[in-house]
Parts: structure tokens; C-alpha cells; sequence
């Protein structure tokens, strides 16, 4: 495994940042699935650069060109290719990352890891960039899962100590889930929009960054779906969205905070409801019990680091002379790539679920 | 994916709680690695139950037979097979969980995924004692990574709200983690253990249980190990690490407390040591960018829920009468299973990184 | 891979001749299935030495003990594990083939392979013993597939330059499958069992063996199934069949033959029967057309060589003193094991199907 | 597995023939492997249409464009991908297979398999032409080996009735496999190039087709590659050889002629050549024992069946109207595709050996 994932369906992601062209091979797909590449393009322009303050100011067109698979805006069951043409690249800004790694990227591993070969251009291969395939996927698949209406969201749960409020672990409307899904600053509580903002805008002036915490959801779930042991829901889930550059954490249902409970509060109780359904009236678990789900709300958070590259000073190494040096990163850069992220991560999340 | 995990080296356990036997099938071993028996009996020991009071009472011989892949105690290559038999059952013990299954239990799902098929009994294959044939694999993974200079430890981290001392992440002494691996409630700082056992008791005599985390680390890890996007090193520990029943979180190096810091504190400064090799100055990112090893210590956390099975009364359903009911659940269960888990999320670490 | 294999049901075989047990798990089997055991084990003597004179002497009960995935004769889902207890084995047979590679076997390499440390008693690994699991694994898969309206069966389709008639391509009567499957010595034209027995007899008296081909269908497959290039029915099947020993070719339909034909005569015109189904009136392709199924019997056949273990004196090396030198083997062995393998590329078939 | 394949080394071919594009993404290549563009072309011109009279006068450039992977010609290490844009395809030659599928294709299976979805056009994915993306990866992949010492090529061993001579099997010359390297019609013995020729010729004359063997070898491979059972590289060659449109038959070493042997005959008996290395003074088994490699030449034989498009009238079934009916294709088409096809098998062969 590597920039290839799935088991029923599967994609295999290729491109580096500042090459000829990124894109994705999807595999596997059902055919006859009408797509509605106006709703693929929204989420990928959710994703894009260049929106608003909070991001880079590069301007991305991100427009994917179908090589295959699709015929009549309709799957034909064979691999779907799409390929984004890199037009906007600037690569004289890396010059000197070659020779000196920054902190925080994965320059040094790749380094390593590739004997020196792999273009290190715009982060190359390693790139957040690479996750516009990953949203254009992903942005197929959800619309595969709502025809059998299954409706992803996520929004910002934090940046830095700020939050939002959380999901109703046991109720989540689908109208907020559509609301959230047009946004590009996706918050429950659009009152912490300002506050937010204004944290990360703080951080760009210091030429720093900030991270925070996606929170992500899945309803209309049956039960039953998942494997035992490591074919678990919240294996597969982790496993791709740990694909997503700077993701650092992944917790399901009330996870970590799960720790301080006692069983008696931690167990959701099983109930019928009022059409003879059976739902459990605490989701604790996120949706998921034994690797397999409940037909809750599939629920989960993950932690997204404080974008590495900023424009301080910073130290790091020189591989070509071998000593010590600083670095001082110039170019366009993210203080805050969790607003951008929210569409990768419901991408895997759909991914995901459409391996189920 | 199910019961089956890896690429290199593959692992498929197989058992049910209450069946003939459990055990382990693994599959592409290195040829010719000696294996100590006796260290893999004494970490399955530290997972096997009725060690003291933390946890159940049963008692299980738990000595795996090797059916194949070894010629005096030295691995042939070909797929090493061990089983399990189970002795010590009394399946009477779990006769009404047919109809009404257990909150926080793979038992409704799994009920759902297997059309009420699946043995139930003892939690059949979703049953925590599914975790010794993992331990078993593990271990004798972990000598062929020892031999190799990885060195693989792990530690209560907390239970409930008592937290233990966490690993230095940028030195973890070779000699602290070859303690914590001889002891069945491995602390860094053993004078919380007096503490944390009393809060553990304190939840069986109230008939309930508590949950807590699992710090584990590995040492001794070459940089440049891992690939990008989904053949991380964080996907690929996570993959195996929810695979053990009860984790509902991970989160590398600094994890989700990298969501509360800005870049200029989160970035791992490069810089050369004294012998010339590149080290970070911290390790907020657990040893791992970008996917790929860094080559400092590998460093995770991982939430264990409280333990499900609680003996005080739990509102639940029945599902042959298809009305709300209450569940006792009778029987030997471990009021919280974080220190005999520990071993468990080794065996995860090893196996993981044995696949690199 | 290894001696792993599957995709959506997956088996893990392992064991060595001279170890102490030889198995299987089956992973991911559907829930619910009854099984007749019964029927399993007559499959499993079909394989199995020691019947008449075409096979080798040795007795061996290969009664499968199953350890996970059944209750009450029907399956849980959860992975299935069986095993096979090696109670009649004579290693001493095999001393002197630890510095001497058998031709024709898997010793040479294996040595290699595994750097001296593979079990060489009795071929261990490499052993064809090892198929009493996989026939196991498939006589469990083709109950399932029988419900399902699928019927496999074999023949062989000739010993040396002694031909057996061929199936009908387009029409192979049920009644027929079910003679062949109850068949330790299966032929569609029994006239031939005597002169093909003779043949075997005469390389007996000569300590020598001979090899055939079998001729093997499944009817019943419904149009549509397998995927285009690596996922075809042909790959799918070849990728298991070659992991039975001794097997060195197969062919597809009119296979080799095919080479010889005209465009004209090769292609399979099709045509509505009169209940409106498309069938072909000729069946070249055997079945599969772009990796796919048509609808039609699925026909392959396999070449068998000759037994590899003789007991005429054979030129070989000794790997401990860099000499060539002769080689004389004792012990049990089959002058021909094409009649006991008919019951194993069946299983295979078996089990690559039910992964469609 | 579908249109992707591999384990180490994976290729992800997309495209449909008349779509926009096809190509291939290959992922996990080494780094650092200065790639001779020239000669990917030179091998792909082996493959491509129009070279002369036994093909179709189709005039396809096919060259690729490098989207990503490849630096100053050197590969990155991460994912290879290269499209291929359809600019020459005349889609209304084949409206009518919509409704009437050719015999010999996979129209009909594909279009059960897609639910009519599939893109027809040209066969769609099915199409002969999705072998350039393979070649494409292949002939990067034989470049790698060579620089390792191996050395893979192959001849046209017959078209009809009508034999080349056969490799030597244990002594293959460098410079053989060089000069079948470069030609479009290989053949070991090129007096058998006119009698060929104009055998071929004539099936076109009667608006015909005519299919062939060819045989592939490498050299240069070291012993104890592969895995035993399903991991063989037996398994592993045929897993990728039946993924060629019109291949129904591989067999390695002397194959189906094995059965015709005594067991003294088919072995192959050790030595120490002069130099103090093991090999085999014959060859029957083509390199492979037990799924391994023997160090001796890998050797096997494909039968690829006659193109079945023709430009004679067939019989088929209308699935708009439901009846029996009659086709006849225009447009054009190979009288026969062995000469194209020998840089596929070769490549299939490069792309197996990789994965060792």
C-alpha cells in the first residue's frame, strides 16, 4: 500500500505538486451512477486555495479532465481517470529546500526514503495539493452513498482552543449536513466564525500558523456493515484518513474523554424506538461496536496539526554540507489549512464508507 | 480485510471465545530467526487474565501449540500456525445474550453482520481473548525487530483522570522500556500504581469498570521507512492498533494537543548530533512526516474504553420479543483491561513495523 | 502472497508434511451456511492416499479438526480454521535429501529461499500434502456454490498419451458432475480406467511415474461475473490452480488448440435458446470472454507432470560438499498422482468462484 | 483486482478506446532509475498498429505523457503516471455493437457486467488498445531488470501450423534476446518469417483471422525468488499474462508436453557447471520448482487466439429486439495480433519479475 488504497474499490492517487499534472484512478465503481460534476466541482473549490483570507493566495484552477470511466456524466463501471493539469507553480520558491528540509514536512523522510530522487518541488508527492484528487474522489463516492441515503458532513470543531459546538452524537439533521457541506468555514455555531478568524489571522501577521480538530459524521448507516477485528469500520476509516497530510489524531464516538467514564456511562443502552427501529440512546461509540456499525451516527474527530510551513526563521540542517543552519520558508502558505481540510476529510470518509 | 491483516507479513487469527481453540496463522516470517519461547509465554502472560485483582478471575493455561513454521525453535519461512485450545469455558454464563445483547458489545452488530449465525458465546469472535493469538504473533515479532535494535515498550499512560509520567519523546532509555516489558501494570512512575488500583477496585465494587490510555513507543527506527498518502506509518499502526477491541483513539507524538499550538512550536527542529546523525530537537510528530519514519522514537497514545461487560443492570432489548428490556450480565470480567492491554498494543506496534 | 490467497473469501494454508499439523483458516465465508461434513470428507479421500494402487501406500486419516467457524455444522462467518494432525509420518525417509535436492521438486530453491531453514521432511511446505487443506477449504466453498445452483466437476482427461473423452463444451449434464464428483478414479468414458491404469502399473514396476492432464468445468455461472484484465475469471483461476504442485500449464476452453483455428471457426456466435436465454452454440472461450463470464460452462484444463519422486537413481548435488552426486529415494510415493489431484483443481475452482 | 494489479510494484491501468485517454499509474517504483525514453517508444512501436500489413492500417502516435514520477528521466520513486490521449478513433464504426455484440468479445459479458453502462466504443476497456499503458509500464520495468542482469524476450514459436524453432531452454544468448528486442515480427528462425506472412495474408484475403504461440523467456534471474503455493511465480506470471485480450493459454517449461513423460524424463537433474554454480543440465520445469526460482532461464508458452474481429458475416443475438440476427464489422482490424503482442507478453513478464 502507498498512494494506492481501497479493497472494493480502490484509488490510486499520483502526482506531485509542481509536476506535469496530479489526478486519480478510481476502480471498481458500480456503473450507471449519474454524477453531478457541478456538486463534485463545489467540493473541490471547498478544498481549493485562494478563497479568502485564510488561506494561500494562490489561485488554483483544479478543473479535472475525465480521461475515462464516464460517459454521459454517467459511471461506466470501468476505472474512472481524472487529471488536474499543475499550472500555477512557482517552483524557484523551493530552490533551497533541496539541501535544507523543513521542519515539520515530510522533506527529510522523503529524503531518505527516495535516496534524494523524489521532487521535492512544492513538497512534491508530499504535497496537500495531492488532495484534490483525493476530494474529487471522494466527491463521486458521497454522491453514490446519498442515492442510498447515507449523508456526510464535518465541521470545524476547533482551531486552537476555540470551538464550535459538536454534533448531536444521536441526532444529526440532515438539513445542517447539507448547510455545512456549501460552506467553506463549516461551523455548527456560525457565532465562533469571527473569533476564528480572527486567531488565525493573528497567526499569519506572526508569520505562524494554527491547526484544530475536524469533527465529521455519517448518518444513515445500516447496521451490520464492517468486519471483525482489523476489517473494523474504525480501521478502514483511520487508515485513509491518515492519507491526509498533517493529520495527527484520530478519536470515534466520545473517544479519548471515553477514558475518564465509567462502563455504566460509557455503554450506549439499546432501545426500540416509535417505528421499531433499534437505536441506542447514547452513541458514545460513534456508530460503531466491534469494528462493525450500529446504524447510529458513524462520528468521529481528528486533529490537524498547525500548518508546518510558515515564513519565521527556523532551524534545520544543511544535507549537503552537513551542518546545522536555518531556514526561512518564502512562498504562499496556509495559516490555517482546517478550513480546506473539511472537504478532504468527509472525501475519505466517503471513500471509506463506499468500501463497505 | 477481516481477520486477516498485513502486507509483508501477514497475520490471520482466528477463534471463537468458547469454540475448540483460537490461534494465529502468520504468514512470510524471515527463515532462520531463533525465537525464545519463554518471552513470548511472558508477554502473553501479561495479557492472560487472573494475574491479580485488576483483572478476571478466570484462569487460562493460554499455551499456544505450534502447528507448523518452526524447527527447534526456529522459524522455517514457511506460515508459522499456533493454536490455542479453550479449556476454562462455561458458556452457560452467556446463554441469554442470544436474544439480548450486551451495550458497548459487538454482540448487535455482529448479530446483524452474521444473520444471528455467530457464536455468541463468551463474545465468540469479537471476545477480548482473541487478543492472545495477536500477542503471540507479536512477540515473536518483536525478538526478530530486537535483533534488529528496535526496541518496543509501553506504558499505562492513565486510568480515568490519574495520569502516569509520559515517555521523554526524544530519549526513551533502552533500559526503562526492558522494565516496563517484565511488568504486568507497567508505569514510568510506579507510585501512581497504588493509586490508579485503588480507583480501579473502587469501580468493581461498585459493579462497574473504567477505561484509561495506552502510551507505546519504539526506539531504534532507521529514517525512511514508510511510504506516502495511505501507506503511512500512522495508517498502517492504526489499521492493526483498532483491530484490539476497546481502542476508540489514537493520536502520534503530540496528537490532538498539536490542534492548541502554533507551527513555530509544533515544527521538530533539524539538527545534527555529535556522531553526525540527524536528530529533532523535539518530537511533537512522533517520529513519523509525511508518513515516513524520521528516525526518532515512534510515539503513540491509544484510548481503551471502559470494559463493556458490567455486572450492575443495563437497559438493552430483546430481540427474539422485540421489546426494551434489562440485561444482568453474570459471569468474570475485568473491571478495566488497560494493563493487561498494554501488551496487546506492543504486539500491534511490532507487527506493524515488522511490515516495513 | 504466499501461501495465502483470496480476495473477498481468503484462505491461509499452512503446515509441513513432518510437522505436527497441516490447516487452514477460511476467512469471510458467508454466515448461516449448513455444512455436510460428510460430503467434505469424501472429497477429502478422494485426495487422499493409500486408496488402490494408483496412489502411495501410506494411511492417513486427514480428519480435519475444526477449531473456529462452525456451530452446529453451519458456519458463523467469523474465520473458519481447520486442522490436520500429521499422525503417520517416517522422517527418516527423508535424511539424506537435506544435503540433496530431489529433481523435480522444490527443494533446491526452497534451500535458497529460505537459507537452509525450511522443514525438507517429506517436502514440508512444498509437500503435497499440503493440498488435503485446500480440498478442505474448497469442498466447504462448493456446497455453498451448489446451493447456488453451481456444480463442479473433473476428469482426467488423460494419462500420458491415453485420452478419456472430453466434455461436451456447450452441455454438460448435472447427472454426469455428480458421477465424476463420487469417483476416486473419475473418466467420462469408463472404458478407458483399465489401459490408463495399466500404463501407471508398467511405470510402477519401472520405479518410475507418469503425469496427465484434467479436464475441469463448472456449469451453472450466471453471465457477467469476474472484471476486466487482472481481475478476469482466467487470472483468478490460474492464480490459484498454479499453487497446486506439479502443475505446469492450463488452458481455457479449446485453449492451445484455438492457435490452429480461424477466426471463423474460433468465435462463439451466439443465439437466443428457446427460453429466451443467450447462449453460444460453440464454446471455444470456455466460458469467459474479456475476463468475464458468458454464461456458459466454465472448461479449463491442466497439465499435470509426472511425480517428481521416484525411486530410480537420479543425478543431483550435494549442497554440503559442492560435489555432484547420485541420489536413490526411499519411501512412499505415487506413480501418478493425476486421479487424487482431479479432487484438488476442483477446490481451486471452488474457491475461485466463490470470490465472484 | 480488476484493472489494477501488483503487490510491491502496482500498476492502475485506466482509459476506454475511443475516450479521452488511457493510461497507467505504476506505484512504488525505486528511485533514481534514469529511464531510456527511446527505448519505451521503441518497444511500444513493437505494439502499436500500422507497422506493416499484418496489422491494422490504424495510424495511433500513442506517445505518453509523463503527468508525474519521472525527473530529468529519472524516476521519483512516487507514483508513474502516463496518459495516452485517443486522437485517432472513428466511433461510428461500431454503433451497431451496441445492440449487436461481436462474438469472440467481451460485448456481451461486459455489457451484463455494466448493466449496459459500459462504453462500447471500440470495445471500450476492453480493447486491445489498453495493452499500450502496459507496455508503457512494462518496458520501464525491463529497464530496471536489465540493469540487474535480466534479460527478457521472445519470438512468435507459431502462427497457425506453422513453428519457429524453440528457445533453447537452458541457453539462451544475450544477443538472441537483443536482436528479437528490436523486431516487429520476432522470430528465432527468420526463413519462417515469409511462410508466416502469407499465411496471414490469406486470412485476410477471406476477411479472417488467424491466432498463434508465443513463447517469452528470461535470463539472469537468481534462485529462490518467488513463494511457495499461491505466491508462486508461476501464479504470478499467469495472474498477469491472462490479463492480455485473446490469451486462453500459458504453460511453463515443457507444459502440456510434460504429461506425455515419465517422471526420469521430466526432472531435471542437478549439477555444478564449471564456475561452481548449481543448474539444471535440462529444462523442463522452465525455472520454476515449487513456485521458486531455480536460477535456470524462466521459459513459458501463451496461445493467443485468433482476433475475433472479422470482417465476415456472423451470427449473433439483438439485445434491443431480443432476437437472433447477423453482424458484420466494418472498420479496421488486426488479421492477427501475435507479432503486436509478443512486446505485451514481454512486458507482462517484466512487470511480474519486478514484483519478485
Amino acid at each position: 500500500m502507498s498512494s494506492y488504497w481501497g479493497e472494493k474499490i480502490k484509488i490510486s492517487i499520483f502526482g506531485e505538486s509542481h509536476g506535469k499534472g496530479i489526478g486519480v484512478v478510481i476502480d471498481n465503481l458500480p456503473a450507471g451512477e449519474k454524477i453531478d460534476m457541478d456538486r463534485v466541482l463545489m467540493h473541490m473549490a471547498r478544498r481549493a486555495p485562494g478563497k479568502d483570507k485564510t488561506a494561500t493566495p494562490r489561485l488554483e484552477k483544479d478543473i479535472p479532465s475525465i480521461m475515462s470511466g464516464m460517459l454521459n456524466n454517467t459511471t461506466t463501471g470501468t476505472p474512472l481517470c481524472a487529471v488536474i493539469e499543475n499550472t500555477n507553480t512557482k517552483s524557484g520558491d523551493y530552490g533551497n529546500l533541496l539541501d535544507k528540509p523543513r521542519p515539520g514536512h515530510g522533506d527529510y523522510p522523503g529524503f531518505v526514503r527516495y535516496h534524494g530522487y523524489n521532487d521535492i518541488r512544492g513538497g512534491g508527492h508530499f504535497s496537500g495539493r495531492l488532495t484534490a484528487p483525493l476530494v474529487f474522489a471522494g466527491s463521486i463516492c458521497r454522491q453514490i452513498l446519498y442515492r442510498r441515503g447515507i449523508v456526510i458532513s464535518s465541521h470545524i470543531a476547533s482551531i486552537g482552543d476555540i470551538k464550535d459546538n459538536m454534533f448531536d452524537p444521536i441526532n444529526i439533521p440532515t438539513a445542517l449536513s447539507h448547510r455545512l457541506n456549501t460552506e467553506t468555514f463549516p461551523l455548527i455555531n456560525k457565532d465562533k466564525e469571527g473569533v476564528m478568524r480572527e486567531y488565525i489571522d493573528i497567526a499569519r501577521m506572526k508569520q505562524d500558523s494554527v491547526g484544530g480538530i475536524i469533527e465529521c459524521c455519517a448518518t444513515g448507516i445500516e447496521p451490520g456493515l464492517g468486519n471483525p477485528m482489523f476489517g473494523g469500520v474504525e480501521n478502514l476509516i483511520s487508515s485513509i484518513v491518515f492519507g491526509i497530510p498533517a493529520i495527527k489524531g484520530i478519536e470515534f464516538g466520545t473517544g479519548f474523554d471515553l477514558t475518564k467514564m465509567y462502563g455504566s456511562q460509557a455503554n450506549d443502552p439499546y432501545t426500540y424506538d416509535d417505528k421499531g427501529n433499534v437505536i441506542t440512546t447514547s452513541n458514545n461509540n460513534g456508530g460503531i461496536l466491534g469494528g462493525i456499525t450500529t446504524g447510529m451516527p458513524i462520528l468521529f474527530r481528528t486533529a490537524v496539526k498547525p500548518t508546518p510551513s510558515i515564513s519565521s526563521t527556523q532551524k534545520t540542517i544543511d544535507l549537503s554540507t552537513k551542518s546545522n543552519t536555518e531556514l526561512e520558508i518564502h512562498g504562499r502558505h496556509d495559516p490555517c489549512i482546517v478550513p480546506r481540510a473539511t472537504a478532504v476529510v468527509e472525501s475519505a470518509l466517503a471513500l471509506a464508507l463506499i468500501n463497505l
